[in-house]
């Protein structure tokens, strides 16, 4: 944990020390003081006045635990309370937009989802859907929320969420954060879907942990977001990268971001649809039962193609960020356990970087399709540890 | 500047701010006491005690400012003396190694260099003639060295300076820090050269005072260092990324990592020989003359095609790390002003992130052919102005 500056007050660092408590029992799940004195370094006598205070504000709940360890009084087992801080996350896709309510802890406790047409896909019909469902669900659960985070496919401004473009929601310059904000009142954060996905690994994924991981994620786009020491990189005025644009083959097709050759033209979701020989518009659950269907024999053949420019760009990550880790999320999940072994093992040779490093593993993300959500409730969730 | 956490001791304070205060006299150059009270937030009687204990041992020197400003007793200038603490550069590259001892300041004190052939490129002979060059340059100034820095072509690791491979040197698995360490007997700290060039940018040229920027710069490889909010970005276990080894080109030529169509085959020295009809072996300064006589209709007719690759490779650099400026050095310096010009406004127009961010300035370094030079210095400082 990160210690206040010499001539803190004492009611900060009390404050700091209750956010960092707080944060451990959000992500971690419950613990024993015992536990939380051990991991952010504080003495007893502070974490049970801590506690305490969260106690009686009905944040967390204390219980002896069931399963007792050694001899000597247990100690208490503190439980976060899923109602005492709910958070809206919307994760916006191409072609669906889905929500939840989250508790305290990461719990969802409710959550809603439509499919996005031509004319439903415009920027004020899908954020009065989002409104007007975000009410439905909180009424039916009776939650108040705290917080709200949105996951977006485009470049999104993190200071007020503004989003300049998304291409393949042909969104361009709208005020999303605002208009949220001014809503429903309450601190609204939107980020780049690829960061949101990389915070969700990053917290509670298979980049737990992970100092320097790249997720890459494919919907009918590509994003990638980076955990750099530890933290989410960003570059000038908080903008995050968009690996999917990175062009690797200057003699391919024509992408919507108005470039050739973007990497998400080779292996976002039409190409993964044309290598499998199905049409443009085929809906999502046929093309992963599809993928999942592929017979060991077939994935040379038909995939083969695909595996080469999934590895080309993976060296091309590797080699500018040196992580030890990718998670391929969305619907790289699908692709066979083979393929992502066999390009995990081709990066490791091709990049200069990972031979340097003893090799970059190259996993699936085991989130599922709700990684976005997650991250979504997590980006949600960082102001709001600081004042439940 | 940071400050240390609660429970400092004194000593350590007074340690910390004596280093702020020595790092801001190195880099920005002689002050007043008044401004550096103003810049470091300590108050004059703190500055007035640490500036005494310097100047009592050496390593400042105080006078009165000629040129006197506003009425009242005017405030002492605070010098740096070159001398107080000297360290070796070292900047290794294919052709050539350079070294150069620099002073508390920055002003280099003396230099040498020499080329390398075939047989005096080897790692044994390159850090035999560093130590003989080094040693006799010190004598005939009657310097001594406090610490040493190293600027390689390859893949080092920081923690010990261990290069792993510097392919076009042809260097695999070289103790070269130890080497050095153990013959010289000082702190040596040895990076990839596009980091040390990208630090020299930010603390003495180009990237001054930007928070993101990328440096970019051609030998007969090409290597990128990136600067991320104020900080040298680097992955698992301190390794930096290989931006010349983005491929670029699949279908092009093979490249000395054992990849195929990375970008530093169409950007590098030997694609510029090619581009203006120049033979492999053509000498660097010939290079540039030539680079430098192109008369303005020659340049797009000799050099389109170049111009294109390196626009498609800074697209994807902007696109991965959202800079607000990119840094080209070394042989790039000798580039058209015009063609740099049109590359970085090709840039703002095919980059998605550029768009977002209102564009991105691309330069030519200012720091001439000694960048690497000036790099390595600061590398070596960083140790040695905390023990000085």
């Amino acid at each position: 944990m990160s210690t206040p500056t010499a001539g803190a007050r004492p009611d900060e660092v009390r404050r700091h020390n209750r956010t960092a408590l707080l944060r451990r029992l959000h992500v971690d799940g419950p613990s024993t003081r015992a536990e939380l004195a051990t991991e952010l370094g504080l003495n007893r006598s502070t974490i049970k006045a801590l506690v305490d205070g969260l106690a009686e504000s009905g944040i967390v709940l204390e219980r002896v635990p069931r399963a007792r360890s050694g001899a000597g009084r247990p100690s208490l087992l503190v439980l976060p309370q899923p109602q005492a801080a709910v958070v809206l996350a919307v994760d916006i896709r191409v072609e669906q937009v889905a929500i939840a309510l989250v508790g305290l802890g990461g719990e969802m406790l409710g959550r809603n989802r439509w499919n996005l047409h031509r004319r439903s896909g415009e920027p004020d019909e899908v954020i009065t859907h989002i409104i007007e469902s975000t009410r439905v669900l909180a009424d039916e659960l009776d939650l108040k929320i705290y917080g709200v985070g949105v996951s977006v496919p485009g470049v999104v401004r993190r200071s007020d969420g503004f989003v300049h473009e998304a291409p393949n929601l042909r969104w361009r310059d709208v005020p999303l954060g605002d208009r949220l904000r001014a809503t429903l009142g309450v601190p609204v954060r939107v980020a780049n879907d690829a960061e949101v996905g990389a915070l969700a690994e990053h917290l509670r994924g298979a980049a737990r942990g992970s100092l320097d991981a790249v997720y890459v994620s494919a919907d009918i786009g590509i994003g990638g977001g980076v955990i750099s020491d530890g933290s989410a990189l960003r570059g000038t005025g908080g903008y995050v990268g968009e690996l999917g644009h990175m062009i690797i083959n200057p003699t391919g097709r024509d992408c919507h971001c108005g470039s050739r050759g973007c990497w998400e033209t080779e292996v976002g979701e039409l190409a993964l649809c044309r290598a499998l020989a199905l049409s443009e518009g085929t809906p999502r659950g046929v093309v992963i039962a599809e993928l999942r269907g592929l017979r060991a024999d077939e994935v040379g053949p038909r995939l083969g193609e695909f595996r080469e420019w999934l590895t080309l760009g993976l060296v091309n990550i590797v080699n500018a960020f040196s992580p030890e880790l990718v998670v391929l999320g969305d619907l790289f999940t699908a692709l066979p356990p083979s393929l992502i072994a066999a390009v995990g093992a081709e990066v490791g040779k091709r990049s200069l970087v990972s031979r340097a490093i003893g090799g970059t593993r190259v996993q699936a993300s085991t989130l599922g399709t709700d990684g976005k959500l997650v991250g979504a409730a997590e980006l949600a969730f960082e102001p709001v540890l600081d004042t439940v």
